[in-house]
Formats: structure tokens, C-alpha cells, sequence
């Protein structure tokens, strides 16, 4: 048995979790619904705009190897923080549940700090992510412990960090270190601005390296340059072995092997879409890695997912191994 | 007319909130359902035992301001942070609020951090404080600038700060300032084992120097050292001029020149009490300051530590004003 079923890289984040409405986005030139990359500067300024605040643990694949380590799994998560305060936050509340953490931090004189995403959050329940990436953005080949991803069953990357050239690298000496002992890789295709900016690194890796991909329905059309879903869903799965890809209230399609499910969502009342996806990812790869198959995984992912925008805060608060039992899926 | 309605003065925290269960509490020497005092070596010893947490701005006497500047008052805050994140995140939560917070922040190489408050919310929505001052507990007359407190219609004091020796002295600075110019004292005892650590203290200052005494069933009976509710509220309406006493579900006591109301709290489900007492008395204030009766006052902070402990996190998140609207209140 390999140390850990999963082991996620990505973008270290603190959100910092605030109301606002549609007029206050526009008037701040804030793009609803997707991830702008922001400077210090625009940060603390956005910062001084917005209202009270909630400071809570984020980062996409964070936020999934949170869940993946909320349901019993052996986990582990690289992604990078200062010996700062928030630093300190990010770094107790993956630990705090369960997932090993141990990525080098930066230096305490480095100038940048650690990274947060001002998430605003409009009365729909749609967030709209400022993200400041602070020391994040400088993951490396360096931070990469191969022994760790030899230990893997699932390596899971953060299409977000296709921003970091050098993250390039890692993830290369990542999925190299992986697939040298056996593990798979998964990756998540993040947002479809992301795509926009890094199509040909992404399809390339999908090509050559991935075996299951996380998108949903806006990335994936990006991804394949296509309007019509279908065809996007069955180009991906030409490219990989499992394809996972949401739609929001539409459901989880899952194609594999020539097979296609399509698992309907669990109805609920959104509050905070943030880590709608993430904790779908979790879910998904928990059950996968502990002998689930993929219907009943993409059935896990969609409950994980609705119990996590039935609340402000984009990891779990209710027991998802209870809503899985409340639902018979286990 | 006064610059300010209301001037706090308090301890000037960020409350770190988890949940946790009894077992973990005695586990832990953790007394239920009170503060604790704490140092930086114990706060990092249970802050790796805790489970995942938010980080939301708190403080006594901050949440009560904030929830005067929520209600649209004129108000303003005393109490000390330092220059770091968390820090930040206390000054941006109250000045967004719309609360005038300007105490001098604590040098960068004060080695004390700013303040924070380990919040332990049981099944039962009690909340267990476990409280490491840091900076706060430097609050000296030299932060308190008279003209401020000269500009204000009441001042309200934290009966916390009681545990510093030179926050004797700054709220002595700040009542002679503020009765000088025709203002009125306000204080909350804050807990019954910080009564029974500054009794005799507590009692000059109610004695001698306050209109408005703000405290809860267990507070006042401590102060007044009976199991007699009813003769507790009846010395303290010899010594001030307003007691407004507050008994969880059993409502408020306001006495005042020899009338005496009885006014019921409003029935909600407890996810977390954080705030309660806080909430009663921030509407409270507001409600006297734009001449609302007493009892309408109290009323008014009934409903709005209804809301508070009606979510994590011990600001309000719901419209007071609106919620004031629904009860006919306004």
C-alpha cells in the first residue's frame, strides 16, 4: 500500500471572504464569476474597499486534499507559504485535518507575503476570486520531494499554478517521480481564463501525462476550442482515461473506457459556490482510491460539492461520510 | 451634536473559531463556556491541537461597536493591535464596518502579536475562550486622546481591560475626559471570574463613575456576591443611573429610576452564544443615542444577539436595522 492515495500541488491561499453586490464588482472592475490575478498593490486597495471580512484556509487543490483528509484519506498537499501569520493559518488548517503538510517556506525576509484571494461573494452565491499570489507563485522544481510523489497512488495538480513558469518544471519532476513508481496523475483544468492562457501547456500534458481530468463545463469547451459540451466531453476522452467534468446544477458527466454517466447534482441552497469543484475532486478521488466505482465516485463528488456552497468557506463542516450514508452511497 | 454616538474601549481581538467537543475541552483543561487567559507558548500548544478554524475580528467591546457602526451610528474604537496581518485584519474589519479606529499600532518589534482569541463552539453552540492578549494587554493612558472621548455622547468600557493594571489608569483618562465635556460611562463586566478578579475595582468605577452598567445573570451576581437575581438588580439600580442585565433565553432586566422591565429574548437556534452580550449592548447604545425608550432599547439588543448567535462569528450578518423592521420595533 502506497503512504498516501493522494497528493496535491497547488496555489497556498488564504481567502479572504467578504458580501458585496453587482454594482460594487462593476465598479471595481472585477470580473464576476472567474479568478483575476491581482498585485500587492490592487490587493491592498481592493482589500480597503470591501467589507468585513472572514479569513478562511483556500487554495483550490488545497480545499481538495482538505476533503480528501475529511474522509479518512492519506493525503498530503506542496504548496507554497511565508513564516507569516497567515502562513501559519494555511499551514494548521490542512494539518488540522488530517493531511501531511510540509513544503519549505519561504524566507521570513522574502518581500512578497503569503498568498490570499479577496473572494466576493454577490447575493446569487457566486464568487469572484482576486487572487494575490504572494509566495505561492515561486513553487520549483525544489520544492518537489520525488519520494513523496514515489508514495503516491494520485498525484493531483492545480491548473492555476500553469501561471508559475517554474511550476511547469515541478509539476514535469512531479508526474516524472509518480508515474516512476506506478501512481496516476490527475489535474484540474482550474478556470477557463486559466485555459485561455495555457492551452497548448495544458492539452499537452493531458496528452502525454494525465489520466484523469477534473473540468467543468466552461474550461472543458475552452479546452477543445468548441461550443457544442458533447463534443468537448468526447474529445477528452480520447486524450485521457477518465474524464470527471461538472455543470453546476446539470450534474457530473464521467467518461471512461467508452462508457458515459451522467450523475445528476444534489439540489441545495447555494450560499458560496467557492470549492464547489474542489471538493467534488476530493470526494471523487477518495472513492476512487478506496474501491468506489466511478458512478458512485461522481455521486460522492456531487454531494461533497453541495454540502460545501450550502455554506460561506470552501472546505467541509458537516461530516461528509454522514451525508454519503444519509444519501446510500455507502 | 457629538462627533461620536458611542466610544469603545476594549481588547482588540481576532477570534480563531473551531469546533470541539466536551471530551476535548477537559482533555485539554479548557473551563466551559468562559474566558481564559492565556500566554504565546499555550496559545501555539492549542492552537496545533484544535481542529480546522475561521479567523473572524472580535473583541468584546469591538463587536459592540461594530454592531453600532452596522446600525449606521457614529462611532469610534480604542484598543491595540499590532503592525502584522492579523493586525490588519482587526483595523480593516472595524474601519470597514464604519467604525473610526485610529489607536496607535503596537512597533513591529513589540514581541507580543497582536491579540487573538481561541473559540471552542461545543454541539450546544457554547463557546469556551481561550484568550492570549498579546499587544492588547498594553493599552496605557497614552493611547486614549481625550478629545475623542470629549466627542462623545457615552463611552463604553470593556470590564476586561480591568486585566491590566495600566488600563485602569487609561480608562480613568478617558471617563475624566468624556464627563468633562457632558458625556456618559457605560461599562460591561464581561465575565464573572474577571468580577471576582477586580471586584472592589469594578465596584468604585459602577460607584462612582457609571450611568449604564451592561452585564449578564452570572456577571451580576458575582459583583454583588448573592444567588438573589432579583437583589443583584436592585443594588446595582442604587448605584447607576441604567442596568441593562441580560439572561439568555430568559431575557433582559432593565431597571432605571425605579422602573423595572422585563423583556423577553427572541427564540432562535444557538450555532454559536460568541457576541451575544456584545450584540444587546452595541443596539442597546444605538437605540438610547437616536432616543429610542429603554425598553425599546432593549428590544432592539434582544433581536440583535438573536442574530449573532445565530451564525459563527460574533458580528452581525443579517440587516439589524431590517430584522428591527420585521419585530415592529422601528
Amino acid at each position: 500500500m502506497k503512504k498516501f492515495q493522494v497528493v496535491g500541488i497547488g496555489n497556498a491561499m488564504v481567502d479572504v471572504l467578504a458580501h458585496a453586490d453587482d454594482a460594487f464588482l462593476a465598479e471595481n472592475g472585477i470580473g464576476k464569476g472567474i479568478m483575476q490575478l491581482i498585485d500587492m498593490d490592487r490587493a491592498v486597495d481592493l482589500y480597503a474597499r470591501i467589507g468585513p471580512a472572514k479569513e478562511i484556509s483556500g487554495g483550490s487543490a488545497a480545499n481538495t486534499i482538505a476533503g480528501v483528509a475529511h474522509l479518512g484519506g492519506r493525503t498530503a498537499y506542496v504548496g507554497k507559504v511565508k513564516n507569516d501569520q497567515l502562513g501559519a493559518i494555511f499551514a494548521h488548517d490542512l494539518r488540522a485535518q488530517g493531511a501531511v503538510y510540509e513544503t519549505r517556506l519561504a524566507p521570513k525576509d522574502e518581500a512578497q507575503e503569503t498568498g490570499r484571494c479577496i473572494v466576493l461573494v454577490t447575493p446569487d452565491g457566486e464568487r469572484s476570486m482576486n487572487t494575490y499570489l504572494g509566495v505561492t507563485e515561486f513553487l520549483t522544481p525544489e520544492d518537489i520531494d520525488e519520494s513523496q510523489m514515489a508514495q503516491a497512488e494520485w498525484i493531483y495538480l492545480e491548473g492555476y499554478r500553469f501561471d508559475g513558469p517554474e511550476s511547469h518544471q515541478a509539476f514535469a519532476k512531479a508526474i516524472a517521480a509518480c508515474n516512476g513508481a506506478g501512481g496516476r496523475v490527475s489535474i484540474t483544468l482550474s478556470d477557463a481564463f486559466c485555459v485561455e492562457r495555457h492551452r497548448d501547456a495544458f492539452r499537452k500534458m493531458i496528452t502525454e501525462d494525465v489520466d484523469l481530468l477534473f473540468a467543468n463545463r466552461s474550461e472543458i469547451l475552452s479546452m477543445y476550442q468548441t461550443e457544442d459540451y458533447d463534443a468537448a466531453l468526447q474529445a477528452a476522452a480520447k486524450d485521457v482515461a477518465i474524464v470527471a467534468c461538472t455543470d453546476g446544477a446539470n450534474g457530473a458527466h464521467i467518461l471512461s473506457g467508452g462508457q458515459h454517466w451522467h450523475v445528476p447534482a444534489v439540489p441545495t441552497q447555494i450560499v458560496d459556490a467557492t470549492g464547489a469543484g474542489d471538493l467534488f475532486a476530493g470526494a471523487f478521488l477518495w472513492a476512487i482510491t478506496n474501491g468506489h466505482d466511478l458512478e458512485t465516485a461522481a455521486r460522492m463528488g456531487n454531494i461533497a460539492a453541495s454540502e460545501v456552497i450550502s455554506h460561506i468557506g470552501a472546505r467541509p463542516e458537516a461530516d461528509l461520510k454522514a451525508l454519503f450514508a444519509q444519501h446510500g452511497v455507502i
